[in-house]
């Protein structure tokens, strides 16, 4: 921090831009819209997920390439991170944290497994204060009442917030961004907001334009799914940004605004989320503020409770399903050794009369070799699967021991 | 820093204890002697590697609870980590990050990929003195003449140096140790200590013991592979630590020995490697001490481009095996379907005489499919490590750029 204005207002831009090639509707329409809003009204920083086409994004850097110079797209799994963030200030350093769990392979209705979903970090200097940007998109909800994606969520959710304490050392303010898929009261926020000392840009605002309550995914948008949002009629609030000072600095939100269904002045929608935009003020202090957990959290123990209950009940589901599948390669494994054995015994003249009728002999074992890859896959899967719920409990284990002993710790 | 004694030495243990189960010669009762050793030596921090078999974790955690109450296993992949780390002071935190390439998980006899290898983060305060404590085994190199493992493995020393940087931000001293697969003047060590400011512990050390050049892979080791030796008939150093430290600390490196083919006075050696042992002397200072960047290295800027140029090398070779992989895709896709033309053609009864050997016809299907699935699998995965290896280039292009720039960047 050694050179620049003591204050500074930054503008950020977030949307989760539903880019999906081939799937999302009026997607090279929208993805210019959001382009030409960008140019218009310029932002400082600019986080975007669900850019799944790299086309997009190379077509959005090219047009943007005046206005944002800089800019990042995350590379993972199959299909991509679909994170990407644009700046008008350089970007230093970036990195890539991919999640160690993200719901099933097998679940091909719900493509999450194969977007590698991640969180991005890009590291910044603005005015002689490095800012931490992070930018993450977590597994989708799908159903609320039932939802089997909850202990994934959690860990994510609790890797998200390990990540961000473990890299913003260095960093003076930290900035996170994205569809976390969780509502405002859902623990897992409780539990990042907790374990990181975050805050919520909409409930910090000074000012607010845009949806009630702030929700990003609204039935007044014409891309949104009624029949998911009946028991919401306002909609929902599950896009972020958070923040937080960490070093001699502090932040203040002061406005956020969301779109409301449609982008501005035209009459289709950016996206089926809603646009989140804020604007900070950060200031510069003679003396340290703030610490990395925030004090104000007294019910910290709680939620990483909480949290560790569910991880556990996630945990015994995949130790049942580990178990299942593993029975299953095994009865498909016995299926062809008995199949093995009687075309032996054929060969050998032992079974006296007709053969086996040729075609459903192999049919069945072209079966059983089928079913014996599958459940042997599924098996491996939900091994790592069980590794990783052990080792996450493992470690909230860890930090409630660190949380309880913290007072006399000093 | 609040409390404690200003001056501080630190004895570390790292070992590669190649305990495979079922695979590893001895291995109990190397486990047991390498337990014994850890009790009799007291040492302050025990990093292992190669520990797959998790009895074998918990049975030294038993065996070492007096000495070293407090220990942490890195889960990952399906068979595990591998790593995992015992310590007389308290673990405060821990974290993981997986590589994003690791070899092929088609490379059976070379079974890198199942182990998910990863980088351990453990943070530990001592006497007041915060650190960060990494623990990793990068990818094995196989066969040095013709290495084509090297774009993956210089991909993990690149994401582990962010991984360090990015991570130790607030840390007053940071410890790395374990198998790099590497030896001391290969550009991957050089871009880690480069990228990072660690130092050698073995060319810091004031006194050395142990096997010439430090070597950790030696000849006289009766686990060794004699063959893949050949070349260095003194062995080789693979196995390291490094350290730095951040703020208003000095580290020094008072002792480095090495295990000389045996276990001390027993006649069978822990491991095929050679264990590591140093003995650090940690002082406080009064002013800050030490940047991120290691401003000893004027040839950074070399190593990241070339390292650079083998990531495209890995890079080039990586899309010919997507394209080749997708090629063969479609090709069986177009036998099945023409299988599936000629199956209709004669139930519709449109093709004269004779009708296929039934079972020839649906063996030649039962391939067909089978290398349909197989190269789609495998054009994933290529597609996967393309993306992978771009990322990584990239983000050596960023380095690059502000490698360049920081003269005039202050």
């Amino acid at each position: 921090m050694e050179e620049g204005d003591p204050t500074l207002r930054l503008r950020i831009f977030d949307l989760n831009c539903w880019a999906i090639r081939y799937l999302s509707k009026w997607r090279q329409e929208r993805v210019r819209l959001i382009g030409d809003m960008l140019l218009q009204d310029s932002f400082d920083l600019v986080l975007l997920q669900e850019v799944w086409s790299e086309q997009d994004y190379s077509d959005l850097k090219e047009k943007l390439r005046g206005c944002y110079p800089f800019s990042h797209y995350f590379h993972s799994g199959v299909i991509g991170s679909g994170l990407c963030v644009f700046s008008r200030f350089p970007i230093l350093d970036t990195l890539l944290y991919q999640y160690s769990l993200n719901g099933y392979p097998y679940m091909l209705q719900h493509g999450d497994w194969f977007c590698g979903k991640s969180v991005g970090l890009v590291v910044t200097k603005i005015s002689g204060i490095i800012f931490n940007v992070y930018v993450t998109h977590l597994h989708a909800e799908y159903c609320r009442e039932k939802d089997v994606y909850l202990p994934h969520r959690l860990v994510q959710a609790w890797e998200l917030a390990q990540f961000i304490r473990h890299t913003s050392g260095a960093a003076d303010v930290v900035l996170l961004g994205g569809d976390l898929n969780m509502h405002p009261g859902d623990v897992g926020i409780q539990l990042l907001r907790g374990w990181t000392g975050l805050r919520d840009a909409f409930t910090e605002a000074a000012r607010f334009e845009g949806c009630e309550d702030g929700c990003t995914l609204i039935p007044n948008n014409r891309f949104t799914v009624k029949a998911e949002l009946l028991p919401f009629p306002q909609g929902v609030r599950i896009d972020y940004i958070l923040y937080k000072a960490i070093s001699s600095v502090t932040v203040k939100c002061e406005e956020l605004k969301t779109t409301t269904g449609t982008a501005p002045g035209m009459d289709i929608p950016f996206s089926d989320h809603e646009a989140v935009m804020v604007t900070l003020h950060i200031q510069r202090q003679g003396q340290a503020a703030g610490d990395n957990l925030s004090t104000t959290e007294p019910a910290l123990v709680d939620v990483v409770t909480e949290t560790r209950t569910e991880v556990v009940v996630g945990l015994r589901a995949a130790q049942q399903q580990r178990h299942s599948t593993g029975r299953m390669a095994a009865l498909a494994l016995l299926l062809l050794l008995l199949q093995a054995a009687a075309a032996l015994g054929a060969l050998a003249g032992l079974v006296a009369g007709q053969p086996f009728p040729k075609l459903s002999f192999s049919l069945l074992a072209f079966l059983a070799i089928g079913v014996l890859l599958l459940a042997t896959g599924l098996h491996l899967f939900h091994t790592m699967e069980v590794k990783m719920l052990q080792g996450t409990e493992e470690q909230m284990r860890m930090a409630l021991r660190v949380l309880r002993e913290r007072p006399s710790d000093g």
